[in-house]
């Protein structure tokens, strides 16, 4: 079962994120410190750029301020500094990023729970739909590797389950999008066959048309039921559910992506965010004017306190923007490519290769 | 399955928020200083008004500070000012707005997922329901598109259920109400047929009567069943079932409405907000006796950092108070209009257009 | 399906409190403010008591400091004050309130949607139970409103539901219990016949009888089975699940009042907002000596600023100590005896006024 | 029902805390106030000797520090303690106080909602076992009260399952196993009978035997459907499921036992509140040297404010530490030999006192 | 049902972390106190390394302060501490780690309960599969103990649903990688016979083939349905569903391997703690010289205060980082070893030993 064509570079998955569970699984210090230093989707990597804008801006500023101000100008500058100083506190970035990290991150559990795993489908599927197969058993065992026998209504109700994941998934992932741009992009990726995307194509609906490979797949089931291949009303409800568990994983999936948090949420934090830093600008330079009011204790020249801060405060933002929406290409973004291939691949595999491969019933190990 | 009437302009779907979803996917620092400043659906949007407001409430009193007030006023305002400032703590904001805000999402995110998606139904019922359309295929093969063909048992329970659903929209969303402000435009929409409404006033309950279209709905069950369109006892408890789940989201959704916050809450937040900038038209003035005890560092004549803080509660507050109740027609409230049409849509296409349009078997290009 | 006798006026559902849903639905900026001054069920209501026994013991307070107390007593006082006022902060009634209204908040949200809908039960057994009703028909065709109809296993299967419910609602909610003090009220409500309650009374157990009810519903499932009323074994099945989710979701209601939060949270809580507010009599007076250490800015004579927080931090409190026991008859409590009502009507309406009366099968508008 | 033999006074009910549900019900001033005094399963309870602990200590120092010490060690001593409480932040109970209790009580309320209701299975065995007890029921006439009756499977079933919910709350209840310290007592309260004891200790396993009274009340659903005592496959299925959901809430509790939270977060909370008012007693002393730096405004001996303090932190931590194993005796743990008690009496009221004695079928008042 | 080979040393159940929920059940003083003082598994064990490394630094710092630098150094030093000390709330700990800790906690009990317990399934196996072992049965008399009785489709069951449990485990879990560090290993340890391995390693798939075993599983009941030992439809369905909810389980958990909460919180978190403590070595030393800004209140040598804060806020982060992967072999991780030996274990002697041992259905003592 594997992808009939050569999967180009670009849509080759990309490069993981340190996976850390399995140094962290033992919790040792110097581990700790270790995953500290990783830079492959680490905090580092998401606040450089950001950081490195606003120590230009901050250097700007503290050129300026030493030495192209004039004494008065200087007293103003310091006055500036202390007066937004002290009114730093109006923006609780720690309350509403805790919150509002909360709230991401609780979202996203819920939304990777849903993304639709189909062993449940296949582990029924392979189990129950019977009797045809023992003829494809026999067409196997003569024409090996025909690829009729993938034609059995086993392998294409995953392909049809698969294809639906593939619709939703191109409508909000990225990197979907991009391996598929177009329907006949899936159709040449084997997933759908061109007289499938015809009929496909013939259903005019205003919306999105999810729904059409579902409803082939519990066709599907009729015509297997009416070949006598499913063993009992029973066997073919099963199917159907796993089928109906599945498709409603995807609405929760597609519905997350139609109503997101309101925009003014990040807004608000994001823009809290920028103008607590960029007002930081002004206010965390070493104040040095012998009688200013603020004085600095020392001049350091290097704000490396705010920095720290930045860091933090940046980051902690980071991780709730990326958690915003994990269907791009970001280092921990979810790998929608790699699930439906997944998908595919198992499912072909559990009803094909390992169909009735039940290994040999012989006594175990275990005294009785 | 189109709406076999014009739809006026004023039904038409509201102008969507922006939707940032495909923008934040992959994050990228430009893609969120673009995010910030968009405008539909923003903080900014939210909030503008009252900030106009407040800022000419705080500019009158500034002139009156600055140019009215005698020597002693001035003194007495000045420590007015002190008195007040140093006790703005009382009201601690950032607790009580991180919390609300925090119960209110989770509300939402509970009541979005319980809309209700026709799709389980239309999958069963496309699948399950068989025997008579053969007879109703035929007729369609003769008589295209003749409207006849959707009075089948099939279509009727999606009209019945998309018309529970109407029903209690109706009572729950301003949009809605405002499309079918009767009874009459429902059945005029055609959702409902004049002998149907007949029959629904016929009814007579103290109560809301959304019950009564499901009751229609499994009625029909048993006709199709009787009638041998159904096949077996399971494939009828299937579909009974499923309309039971969309029966139950409904009621969730219904008692989300029945039953709100206390009022008491979002009144104590707003009350909370309101007085807060309310006392900081006085306290956040610039002070600027030479004598004064709590003079400020430097007088700017615009409260900037008081902007900044206004618009950041404020703009919380907003978040919070749009989620409170989603049924409304802010930029970022739920589409209910659509959600019916597309169920309608959707159910229709789907047992009628699509109805055994199975595409041949043929072998895909896995090898097996 | 009315009442057979006058509910009289004391058992008549209360004034509602103002439902603010279909005002707030499209946020605007008045109708928020009209909100705030709202006064049924709001937070003004909720505290005002308090706020006038508080204002009243602070103007003693202040009447004795400053008219009866000797300079030494004076100077005593205000050093106590300080003494306090520098301490309040070990009190964070913030933090406190936050966790705790939060928890009861999601402790109130699970418990509302367990009070139990008959409408699942009620749509099942209209549309499952069959045969006899033919019979019934004929019965209630030439008998018009003679009351044997409702004697059908349908109408007692509800009212053996709602008898349950209204069981357990009497043993937790003060307005139920108010209504039905004894099961002799219940009976003479009609919702038990006078030779069930004897059948009830038979039954000796220490525990509630809660599970009577259901035990007779159950068996009259078996009765109508074996009459032949009911079309197989699934639509029973489908029934009893429906019975048993009822009764599960009863049990969770009763669960919530036998094992409450414990006793020590809410006085936790209530001992902390009393005994601050207890201190800033003492510690929020104006301290005017001359020479006093911490001589207020200015003398206002009301002490409006903790006024304010007086209204905010009792408010808050209040909306958790509503919401920790929401079955009393405060303004938002829920209404438990509508809920009765309604669930008798709409089950007795819905399998007898409205069974069977499916509106003919028309074509509809929509062109397929 | 009844227990067979009396239950001496030693495992008698614990007297039970303070229910506040139903004078909280409707929200009264002068009731809460009332609520606070309460002592029974109170916070005064719980801290009462904790804080007579902390006055004694603190009492000592402060006699040490006002008699003893020479004016260079009160110098040091005062510097001590200013040094100490301008550092006492470093410790924020708040948080930590705030955050755990929030997950413990979410665990709380998890867990006791899966103590197990035996009401389910009652009810299904009830209506689905049938055959066998028309013969039963014969047997009840002629031989009435014999305990034979109550072994028909039905009581059986029930006695199973219940004797699971005995083992597993042994292994976790405190009082539980104080009652049945031994399998031996088990049996003498008539759960379990002498030959099932036997059985029960032929089996020998490594692990846990809660399994194996569910495998007998399984087999014995068999041993009922071979005798045609229960009709159909479906209600075998039903009372099974209703089983294993059963059993499945007890592995719930004893996972719940089996992995507590980690060791290290209590014990940091417990390290922080009892660390921090151990300083308490050095540095909220009432430093009264003339010079001192930190002079205490007043001298009030009585250091009530951090009395006050204590109580709010100490009944926090109370309400966190009561709930985290609410299996022990405290005033507010769960009475798991009440809910054996409970589980037993009423699955064996309605199997057998209120079997098939459904009322008859008459008219009621409701007009149709 | 005792495992055929000796377990070496290495593999056995690693020393238990103190179990306090027994003693902390009944909430005592002393017992807490007592509780606080435990090592094994404790917050002094976490943080002990850390403590040392962190006063060794301080000491370090503390003599070069006191020793080597000069008077103009000692002063730079003092004001750059003032500097730093000032700023360290830029860092708020609190706020992360409150926010961090509860998510994470959430999640951990989420994944606990998704380990697996197989009872449910043995359950169903012993109850439904039946026919075929009344022949096995009769060879069991025969020969004793000869292990073939196991190769009933009874136990093979179990054992493939083990076995997938194992194959998952092994991926995730640092102690069942280092147990079964190949699958020759599971093989040696009888979960596995050789032929399965075999069968096992010819299907070739590029993904985990975590669902084979569970394929096989499902084979063996149509198996065993088709040589009639189980007895009809919905027993066969009853189990499929029970090992699809297992498979299920133990694909969450392996969810949760493959995307664990993005790299970059756990980073943020661990270097704010981390940074604070260190900049801690500079600013919390004991500024001595005379006419110090910053110079404190007394010169205590050890900074026994920020101790207790590294003590508290390091225990924090280490309850955190523990649970975040709870599949190492620290104290309180998950004991995936014994789960895999308790499935085994209690699936064998539930279908084997226990098997058809329903004890004599006899009278019991309790009056009917």
């Amino acid at each position: 079962a594997d992808w009939p064509f050569e999967i180009p570079d670009i849509f080759k998955r990309k490069e993981l994120s340190y996976n850390y569970n399995y140094d962290l699984a033992t919790s040792k210090s110097l581990m700790i410190i270790r995953m500290i230093f990783k830079w492959r989707g680490s905090l580092w990597e998401a606040v450089y750029k950001e950081l490195i804008v606003w120590i230009c801006a901050y250097t700007l500023v503290s050129l300026i301020y030493r030495f192209a101000l004039t004494g008065t100008q200087k007293d103003l500058f310091e006055r500036f500094g202390e007066y937004c100083d002290a009114r730093m506190g109006y923006l609780p970035l720690n309350f509403v990023l805790g919150f509002f990290c909360n709230i991401i991150i609780r979202r996203w559990l819920k939304l990777y729970t849903s993304l639709g795993n189909i062993d449940n489908i296949a582990l029924f599927v392979s189990a129950y739909v019977r009797g045809k197969d023992d003829r494809a058993r026999q067409i196997r065992r003569n024409i090996i590797r025909y690829s009729f026998n993938s034609s059995s209504p086993k392998t294409l109700i995953f392909r049809y389950c698969v294809l639906s994941q593939c619709l939703v998934f191109r409508d909000i992932h990225v990197g979907v999008r991009r391996r598929f741009p177009t329907l006949e992009a899936i159709a040449q990726a084997g997933i759908m066959l061109p007289h499938e995307l015809e009929k496909f194509n013939d259903i005019k609906s205003r919306y999105q048309k999810y729904w059409v490979s579902f409803n082939w797949a519990l066709e599907l089931l009729n015509v297997a039921k009416s070949e006598k291949s499913i063993d009992g009303d029973n066997a073919r409800n099963a199917i159907a559910q796993e089928i109906c568990k599945f498709r409603s994983a995807l609405t929760t999936v597609s519905m997350y992506d139609w109503v997101p948090i309101p925009l003014m949420y990040p807004q608000l934090v994001n823009m809290a965010v920028h103008t607590y830093f960029f007002l930081c600008v002004f206010t965390r330079q070493f104040f040095i004017s012998a009688d200013a009011h603020n004085k600095t204790e020392v001049d350091l020249y290097i704000p490396f306190m705010t920095i720290i801060e930045f860091i933090f405060y940046m980051g902690w933002l980071k991780v709730a923007m990326e958690l915003l929406n994990p269907f791009g290409e970001d280092a921990d973004d979810f790998d929608c490519n790699l699930l439906i291939d997944r998908n595919l691949a198992i499912g072909l595999t559990s009803v094909d290769d390992a169909y009735d491969q039940l290994p040999e019933v012989k006594p175990d190990v275990f005294v009785g």
